[in-house]
């Protein structure tokens, strides 16, 4: 039995080893890979049947930290508490919720700055590549160990859209209904062309050493961060955040380290991220996000889509430049039971995590028409 | 006289120094700078009255060569020779066409990668910062000393339609028509993260060494040059021409070397300009772009525009993501004679190098209408 997660009750992050070397996951590259740690939270209870699990799909560079604190000291809850816990969207009374850290991350599940048990040291470049079907079958690898037999919700946005999108397409049985937001049927050329100048921008940093960095390539990473900013936000957010504001006001103008406020809020965040994530790791994963393109070796995309045998709610950003509207629009378009639903918001790509009410609702509604009501759950908060 | 041009004759950059230590160049960040070399090209005849000027202000790479061929060899004409000849946008055998090297360039204008003559060595960083009203400045001191005593018409896009702006503002009686194109009032906060993100691109780069590189920092423009790219062209356009192929198509899909073709194009343009561009030059020109806004130490946007006494044909682009078209039509808003043409394009902000047709239409009618005739001109072709 898992632990009831109940608002601000205290989580943690759990680990489980899923592959050996007599089993290992085997890659759509064709190599494998053993051991696979993966990273995990949950929040909610399983019931006996193990039906009510909704599984969390997380986007490029966050974790398992889903919901929750871990600790009294901590200032800020998981990246999608919003979301999950009792009467929120993912109805913690209701929903055993599970959010995984994905294949390839930095956050305790196997990727390239794991150690590689054959060397000791980290695989670094030597870690295969990998696609997001490869992140989806790591995950039902995971659920079948918590004895979950069907998930009554999928949901993600971005990177997380995709894993949603191959759960409906790959285990289609398993899924009642699927959320995708803010993502595609396949990452168009300017989401590689984004892509591309960031990984340049990681390659380029002096300390990258091809992969076999001492020290965190900041700098690049940094760069990387900021390339992703301009596209995760909307130009209409910014000038109203920051306009052409400088960080010392009417001081100097032509003085380059009173910055403009845009300036400093990229350098920030990119700062951020260069301390808490790893460059490979962003290499890794947005070559994945490259390769997504659900009709792969499969059909085209009407008959891809047309196979999802789980009710849809697909959600899109009106202010969304990474996955314009078009392209939530075409995957509705094809999947037989779906809908769409779009948020109206300044806050581009980005929105789901600051539109919690708009998201919410939306969410909230759905379930309720569509995933059967769960009666064996008894839960004291 | 200046040399008449005709399609295909062959043209040359000219150079004219313009200020010295007693009449040095004042600099709005209040420096001074001398001596100022300008490197331009000329097209068609001045009148004996010196009106029928026409000048053309060029973008962020560019240069003074617009139009024709400078040899036999040459593989392309210059950068806007669709628009400057007999019969284009700008009749060569009505007009005077002059296209200056805007100060802070790398390529014959003064700027930081010109000789300091006090050291010796190149400014670099020690350059002093400029503005967009220092460029049209420098202009001005240029067609004084060419004898124009009023330009028939300004017309330049992006950073080009910056400086078109500053001549309708700070010379009213000088401009008989302005033509901005996909630009703007006042730098955005979109476009200054844009810019910050491609100067930390140029300044991560290993070899860089604060300005004083010994070899052109090549990866860090090329990341910048990247980051543009993405920005000066739309997502629709990248879709149609690069889709999701692969450079070596079907071929392993897992081989990082066989690029996506939007990589392999990104990557192709970055090192174009790596060779032909100064990363200190670009460093200077963004940050002058940045710094671009019309109202500065003048008054409110309308009352700043409203002072414009030229006629304008302000020119949008459907597809600009960089400058998009509210930015051009706040423009004519507030621009006592101003009329809005809008292309209809996938191109995006770089249409003005692609529209050719599209473009030469609406300048041409506005013109006609609204550029006095000039009957002294008697050239032979």
């Amino acid at each position: 039995m898992q632990e009831t997660n109940v608002q601000n009750k205290f989580v943690e992050t759990k680990f489980i080893t899923l592959y050996d070397e007599r089993d290992p996951l085997v890659l759509e590259c064709g190599k494998t890979l053993s051991p696979v740690t993966v990273a995990y939270e949950t929040y909610g209870r399983l019931t006996n049947d193990g039906t009510n699990a909704v599984l969390i799909c997380h986007a490029l560079t966050a974790n398992a930290h889903a919901a929750g604190y871990h600790a009294p000291t901590d200032k800020s809850p998981g990246w999608w508490d919003g979301f999950i816990g009792p009467r929120r969207a993912f109805d913690t009374k209701k929903y055993f919720v599970i959010c995984p850290n994905i294949l390839g991350s930095c956050y305790g599940t196997t990727g390239p700055s794991s150690l590689d048990p054959k060397t000791g040291e980290p695989y670094r470049l030597a870690f295969p590549p990998f696609t997001i079907r490869d992140l989806v079958a790591v995950q039902k690898k995971l659920l079948d160990a918590l004895g979950v037999n069907r998930l009554a919700a999928v949901c993600g946005s971005s990177l997380g859209g995709m894993q949603v999108l191959e759960w409906g397409i790959s285990y289609p049985d398993f899924c009642e209904t699927i959320i995708p937001i803010s993502t595609a049927a396949r990452q168009s050329a300017w989401c590689i062309g984004l892509n591309t100048a960031a990984r340049a921008a990681i390659t380029n940093d002096p300390v990258w050493n091809n992969g076999c960095y001492t020290q965190q390539p900041m700098k690049g990473l940094a760069t990387a961060r900021m390339i992703g900013m301009l596209s995760y936000r909307s130009a209409v957010e910014l000038k109203r955040r920051f306009g052409r504001h400088r960080q010392n006001g009417a001081a100097d103008r032509f003085d380059g380290n009173n910055l403009f406020q845009v300036e400093s809020y990229l350098h920030h965040q990119g700062e951020k991220l260069g301390k808490r994530f790893d460059a490979n790791t962003y290499i890794y994963l947005s070559r994945a996000m490259d390769l997504h393109d659900v009709t792969h070796g499969r059909a085209p995309l009407p008959e891809v889509l047309g196979g999802i045998k789980a009710r849809m709610l697909c959600i899109g950003v009106s202010s969304d430049l990474r996955y314009p509207t078009e392209e939530q629009k075409e995957l509705v378009r094809f999947t037989p039971n779906a809908r769409y639903a779009e948020i109206d918001s300044i806050h581009g790509h980005d929105a789901f995590l600051i539109e919690f009410d708009q998201f919410t609702a939306a969410i909230k509604n759905f379930l309720k028409k569509n995933v059967a009501e769960f009666g064996k759950i008894d839960i004291v908060e």
